[in-house]
């Protein structure tokens, strides 16, 4: 059982006890959608990043806590929604003030830069890990969804695709600036990209209203890209040599990465002018990339194939 | 540094991430209580179980995602709030069906039996641990916290202290019977009292506007005790004898045992009366144990001590 098949497997298993009594949205987008009687929704996403797994052995424990909270703000980017709220549940193996202190510090950096406040948490005793939830609010029924994109819909990606992946084939080095230094080079610097992903808030934000679907990129663009198909009953088009790749990167390999962080969606055609414009509005990126079919496979430069699922990155 | 240490070392470092924007009740009672726009407040609440630590290797998986999930709706009630919502974070070291089955029964059964949904999660490969995030819903202002106790208030307890940690002391034993009938056994029975705690969520609900503070008792007795009079900046004078002991216990073991789940409340004295009744109506035992005092130390039938937090389950 893959990490998908084994989600599904429990997702079932529930039953009714993911439906009803508040629950717009249950498990299985990139985060839950829940009302509480006021006129916001609630987003709800739950993300955990595991030493050896998903980090480095004896990675810096600022990059460390940045990142734990940097890919489930990634989560309620691809919903739409203004994140709010974190709790982090930590288990380490031993406590060294050092060590504790880096992690507040990348932890506090990176809540501060995104606007979000710390409201609780866990510490135990255990294998290195970090567990974050994340609360985000949405006005009623803007949510993005990764289940609603239709037939003939464009199919957009933000910045450039490829980046972490290639940082960890080539060993991910650990940065040795201070954080405020790889704040600024986040984006250009491929040893910032795998530690400091960037949740893109405001462009999904932006897409409110506008995009029919979204998820974000972080098992890889062509997995995603089937999560989101699947959900939403189509196929996809894909051509490769519009996918942004990052440098020299070959695309082939690219559209395989994880752990890029940028949002996948979709919207009308007609959608086009707005949608460059609202980009422009946000300094986002953004590229077109191919085409939401009546299918239910993705289709890369004419080389058609089901979403293979287990070919971007899986948990199992 | 201890747990408490940490946490508080942790909780100063994150400065001004852990106030403002939302949060009414940030890091440090049994959950965060959050404001969103609507007349209801949020309140969350993570906590972590890991294999080893927080239950005995190679437990049923039933009763490991049934304790999860019950540990955390304590929280929920020691803030008085109605539970609605749970993310459950799970990593595991491989996957066997039957494993993987026996766990989502026994998430489904608690959730069910309490009526909160199961609304997202997260699975990784790792030591087996579980991350559950409860969040609840409670009326404006209405939350019991801990840290509102006043000089003279009553304190009280419910049930009987120290039941789990006998199960602990004599070597967990992991039950035979099925769920159904572990739950009918769920107070009377030794061997379930470990892995079914009780969150007592009609009387934290009963007790809104009656109880001056709240917290349950997960580290044990005195510790808890000792958090609450700490936030409240009082004191506490337990009577020994008065403190209702799981059958044959000694009441000086029973009130350092951890992981009871009772609740631990304080309410001013011309509240008795009432707090009976309202005990009553939700068919929950109750004992009044002792008086908050002007102090800042816990004494125990005049045993004066300050208290002593790490003599309570601590979890470094």
């Amino acid at each position: 059982m893959n990490e998908f098949e084994l989600i599904e497997k429990l997702v079932s298993l529930l039953g009714d006890t993911t439906h009803g009594g508040g629950i717009n949205v249950g498990p299985g987008d990139d985060a839950a959608v829940l009302s509480t009687g006021a006129d916001e929704q609630l987003v709800v996403t739950t993300d955990v990043l595991i030493e050896g797994t998903h980090f480095p052995p004896r990675s810096r424990s600022d990059l460390i806590g940045y990142r734990a909270i940097a890919v489930n703000l990634s989560d309620i980017a691809a919903m739409g929604a203004d994140p709010r709220f974190l709790t982090i549940a930590l288990t380490l193996d031993r406590v060294e003030e050092e060590w504790v202190e880096g992690f507040a510090k990348g932890i506090v950096f990176c809540a501060s830069k995104y606007g979000v406040k710390i409201v609780g948490g866990n510490i135990a005793r255990g294998a290195l890990s970090v567990a974050v939830t994340a609360i985000g609010v949405v006005p009623d029924g803007q949510c993005l969804l990764r289940s609603t994109a239709c037939d003939g819909d464009d199919i957009y990606v933000t910045g450039a695709i490829g980046a972490a992946s290639a940082a960890v084939r080539d060993g991910v080095k650990i940065p040795l600036l201070e954080l405020n230094e790889l704040w600024l080079r986040r984006v250009d610097d491929i040893s910032c990209r795998y530690f400091m992903p960037v949740p893109q808030l405001q462009m999904g934000i932006a897409l409110r209203g506008v995009a029919s679907a979204a998820i974000d990129i972080s098992d890889g663009l062509v997995a995603d890209l089937g999560h989101l198909i699947r959900s939403s009953g189509v196929g996809a088009e894909i051509d490769l040599s519009r996918v942004p790749v990052w440098k020299s990167l070959d695309a082939e390999i690219a559209i395989e990465a994880s752990d890029d962080y940028e949002l996948l969606f979709t919207a009308p055609p007609q959608e086009y002018e707005h949608i460059v414009d609202l980009a422009a509005g946000v300094s986002t990126e953004i590229t077109r990339i191919g085409k939401v079919t009546a299918g239910e496979a993705v289709s890369v430069s004419g080389v058609v194939g089901f979403a293979d699922l287990s070919r971007g990155y899986s948990h199992f």
